[in-house]
């Protein structure tokens, strides 16, 4: 029996949205916009697209209006009442009431503000400027409606069984990783594949195969709207924009020196726990940790997201070690790149030595590669970030020159305040 | 939106039948019957299941209850008003009106006769006993009950994405094969899967994988209610059981040695085209040729259906030379034990030598080897056989001595008559 009804309720969409909740995003974005709305509400940023992959042609790939109606369609929505239950009402990690009233008061008024879109080449130009908790908002929705048009415009030449087929076999090769995840004892590992996924029933699909495959070893997603839907675990902490635009707003050099710390002193009196992770990496590791102020050697843990991963987990070691604390008390998330082989890499050399654990992103939910002609799924090295603040440009150094941004001048008085030296470049896949 | 009006209604199914029409058979299986109930329709004869794989332990397997659930659901099914209008109006072969009035009227009217069901250690005995033109049509739906109720058997204990990832494997296994087979030029194929199909709609959906991905070198299915299902061509000539039945009865020696050519002189007056395709292994291949009638001999092809396929193939050309004939004229049907390899190998050693074509079976329609624990879905050899006609044993040489069957001193009278030597003995896996 065909369900006439469903079948002519489906005729009206004029589109397939992409983004269908603002909560489809990743839950440490929710935590730093209440930091950001507590702290910097009147800042503003713009945030930008970086296709890394440039011979990607986004451009030609996909079609100006369909990208203008999917971006439209994000601006139409506001926090649904039971989106809202969720966030107010649920545990996040451990704590009752993540949220407080007043943020929760202004996201349920909130809409996302407008956006500027050029096709600039065979690429496009989005930027999204503004006050900073709203802003900030659009960097996920942005990047999963990009990736997953261009998936939709590479199938739509593909006959059904094809899609099947293809659909199969990238199950297939997920359930194949999951089955190998599963033998590492005390495994702990989350997905971090909102921003990248394939499309959002993708990644849906991945984090339920992860949960069943993974059972106790899954710690759950960063997708707020998969967590909440699938009863699962939020997860993720912080992200490099603090820091970026906190130093761009710096008034002079011993400020700028002092920024990342001040951005993690904010955070440090609105979180405990597993809330507390360092991210060491936005203008370089080595001279973050030698620098930090000792209550931050008190926190729970690092997050490892650029340079070689063992060699930024090594350095962690020894810096914990060197203030008296002890690393298997320590979490070390890696969340850079990661893929079977290196997880299973990492695991056997960190575990005991620190607890362990992974956020695993595109290489979870986007990993196509090889699946179809010219590999036109394959995943590609997008981001959306903080390009300016109050008119400065912003800055990132990262552990892998290919990752920095900003301008030249900036980047050389940075790499000068910071004492980052030379670096190792590293090959960004995703 | 759920369809409650659905869901209720599949609450009411008692179970969920395997077989649910009487054209979920093979195509070969309606013209035989055609012509045994022109010619031998009060011939009385005994169907029997061997189940030449005798370490999967059937009876412990599948419960005999379910069995007979879906055994008595098949005595229920009567031809439907589609069905019956599809056999009368569709062109089969070229042909109209292949199913004369006088047999679809019987057809109409036809129920199954009754089963006799009895548990023999590991094993079951199930035999079907009656009128030839009924308890012939009980062989397919018996295996595909069988087949199927093992398949459950074995996938009751999956968990949801464990089940979703191993069809995912297996469509992604059949799509390599087509992707495969799709590179042989001027290939002609035909699913022959029905009686061992690892269930009707991975049947259905082989079907359409092959219809997709080989276009027009997919000849057809030998199962009519997908090929009507589908609106494609239903495939198949005939069978062992015409030339054992009419064998087993024959008076002496002599009527036993024309046996096997009378059944095809009953075949060639109802019969032409692409419809008259010799069986040869019967009573073997060799014999059978030497001594056949030169009216055979123009016949268009040949089907190879057990011992070694080339030598098969070399033996038909070679007669066919003998005779005057043109072998680039004829057809060589290939449809023992095939998988990709075999395929690719027949076609390149006879493609332009003959026309060739392939009826495939088990290891398109239940390859799912090597997926589950124990390899516990892998096919296994299961057969439903005329096992007596009017009270004589049947005898079937074949040209591998394990495909044999038959009472000892029978089998030596038989080899005897039709001067069948020593045979290679070759593995049955399907």
């Amino acid at each position: 029996m065909i369900d006439i009804a469903t079948r002519v309720w489906n005729h009206k969409w004029k589109i397939d949205p992409i983004v269908r909740s603002l909560i489809d995003t990743d839950f440490y974005k929710l935590l730093m916009c209440q930091s950001v709305f507590r702290n910097s509400p009147d800042t503003n940023v713009t945030f930008s697209l970086i296709n890394r992959t440039t011979n990607v042609p986004l451009a030609r790939l996909i079609d100006e209006g369909e990208l203008r109606e999917q971006l439209d369609h994000v601006r139409t929505l506001s926090l649904r009442r039971g989106e809202s239950t969720w966030l107010r009402g649920n545990t996040f990690y451990g704590k009752r009431q993540m949220f407080t009233p007043a943020f929760m008061e202004w996201f349920e008024n909130l809409r996302l503000p407008p956006y500027d879109l050029r096709r600039a080449g065979d690429q496009y130009e989005l930027t999204f400027e503004g006050a900073w908790p709203e802003v900030m908002l659009w960097e996920i929705p942005a990047l999963a409606i990009i990736m997953e048009l261009r998936s939709r415009a590479v199938l739509a030449d593909m006959g059904r069984f094809e899609l099947q087929v293809l659909y199969a076999r990238a199950m297939t090769r997920v359930w194949e990783k999951v089955e190998r995840l599963r033998a590492l004892p005390d495994l702990r590992l989350a997905d971090f594949g909102t921003r990248r996924r394939h499309s959002f029933l993708w990644q849906d699909w991945c984090v339920q195969a992860c949960h069943e495959g993974l059972g106790n070893s899954f710690a759950g997603t960063s997708n707020c709207l998969i967590a909440k839907n699938r009863d699962m675990e939020a997860i993720g902490t912080n992200a490099h924009e603090l820091p970026m635009i906190r130093a761009a707003l710096a008034g002079d050099d011993a400020a700028l020196a002092r920024a990342p710390y001040d951005v993690l002193a904010d955070w440090h009196e609105e979180h405990e726990g597993n809330l507390r992770v360092i991210l060491p990496d936005t203008y370089g590791t080595e001279g973050f940790l030698a620098n930090a102020p000792d209550w931050l050697a008190g926190w729970t843990g690092i997050r490892i997201d650029s340079g070689a991963p063992e060699t930024g987990a090594e350095t962690a070691i020894r810096w914990w070690e060197s203030r008296g604390e002890d690393p298997r008390e320590k979490l070390v998330i890696f969340s850079d790149g990661l893929d079977v082989e290196k997880i299973e890499e990492l695991h056997a050399r960190f575990s005991g030595r620190v607890r362990v654990s992974f956020g695993w992103g595109t290489l979870l939910t986007n990993d196509f590669r090889g699946l179809v002609k010219d590999d036109a799924l394959a995943p590609f090295s997008l981001v959306c970030k903080a390009v300016a603040a109050d008119g400065r440009p912003t800055v990132k150094l990262s552990d892998n020159p290919r990752k920095a941004m900003g301008p030249e001048a900036e980047v050389a008085r940075y790499k000068r305040v910071f004492g980052v030296g030379g670096q190792v470049a590293r090959e960004v896949v995703v």
